[in-house]
């Protein structure tokens, strides 16, 4: 972890306080897992400081990450902490009544998008976790420019957790803090598939 | 997320399931922030599982991990998923009595080691993070060959996830899962400090 001093210190007419507290975008990145686990790593922090969180998943699998639901669910629902709403595109978004029914990814994944910039602009939460959300601007489903426009002019103190592979350039030059996870070495490498616990 | 057929598949004598179910030695290791956090995310999964967690902090600084500490807590004794046991070098180990007397930080870690090594023998829990155990390791404090045999010969189903920079090669090799997360672009390099919620 590093501590101590920045190596620079910008001519941008904030004080340090202001500086140090300026909401985040961050971007997890890279060819590995490791990606959203990180994220919601970092939600247990956003959690703890009691802030609203919401969690947006741009996947149509929900397998993958109920291990996080359940665990941000009980911690959302324990009366410490902050709240936790998790919205979900394979299931149907949470605030429409159609659910399941995702057979326009594209146009689900726009909804999705849309429904982020209205929270943004409510400022419904205070730490946000859009997961996979890379893929659909990779694929053209949201407008990158948008997004990048949004996130840069979203008002008060709102972190922004973007995870997924191939992160658009913009998005990159948007963002505060850009992680990337790399494979040193996997276990399918030695003939081993995913498990429970570990993949799931 | 990787999916589909392993690359190899090994002439271990294993069964696929068996192979599929055999525990993993994560190591998360690079010189940036994330180990921990993807670390305490993926204890989340092994949580929703229901396994027994047992956390071992090689840190003298409790700052740092508050959030993940506060929420495994409130997890672990939700009364849905696993257990969490949380273990403190900083403050003195939680099994001795002697608690903040970490003058002597060497014995200290090694203490923390050698339960750990108790708890594999006797398969206390299901899945370990040994975080910033790297460090211990670095600094001749713990034994690293005694770690790798340890590691290696640990019976039962226990998975364990060692954080940390500068994981040595020997414990590379011993390990099934590596990863390690590098900074594309961080914040600090901006000008801007840490903050809670993100850093802590």
């Amino acid at each position: 972890m590093p501590q101590g001093q920045p190596s620079t210190v910008p001519d941008d007419g904030l004080t340090t306080r202001e500086r140090r507290n300026r909401a985040l975008v961050v971007v997890h990145t890279g060819q590995m897992k490791g990606k959203s686990t990180a994220a919601f790593g970092l939600a247990l922090r956003a959690w703890n400081q009691g802030w609203p969180i919401g969690v947006f998943q741009f996947v149509k699998s929900a397998k993958w990450k109920v291990g996080e639901e359940h665990a941000l669910r009980v911690l959302g629902s324990s009366g410490e902490g902050g709240t936790v709403a998790w919205h979900k595109m394979g299931e149907g978004w949470s605030w429409t009544r159609k659910a399941g029914s995702d057979e326009d990814h594209a146009a689900n994944a726009l909804e999705g998008w849309e429904q982020v910039k209205r929270d943004l602009a409510a400022e419904t939460y205070r730490f946000y976790v859009l997961d996979e959300f890379t893929y659909p601007m990779t694929w053209g489903w949201v407008d990158v420019d948008d997004v990048v426009r949004t996130l840069r002019d979203r008002p008060g103190s709102q972190h922004v957790v973007i995870t997924g592979r191939d992160a658009d350039p913009r998005l990159i030059e948007v963002a505060d803090l850009v992680l990337e996870t790399t494979k040193v070495k996997h276990p399918m490498d030695a003939g081993q598939k995913g498990q429970r616990g570990i993949e799931w």
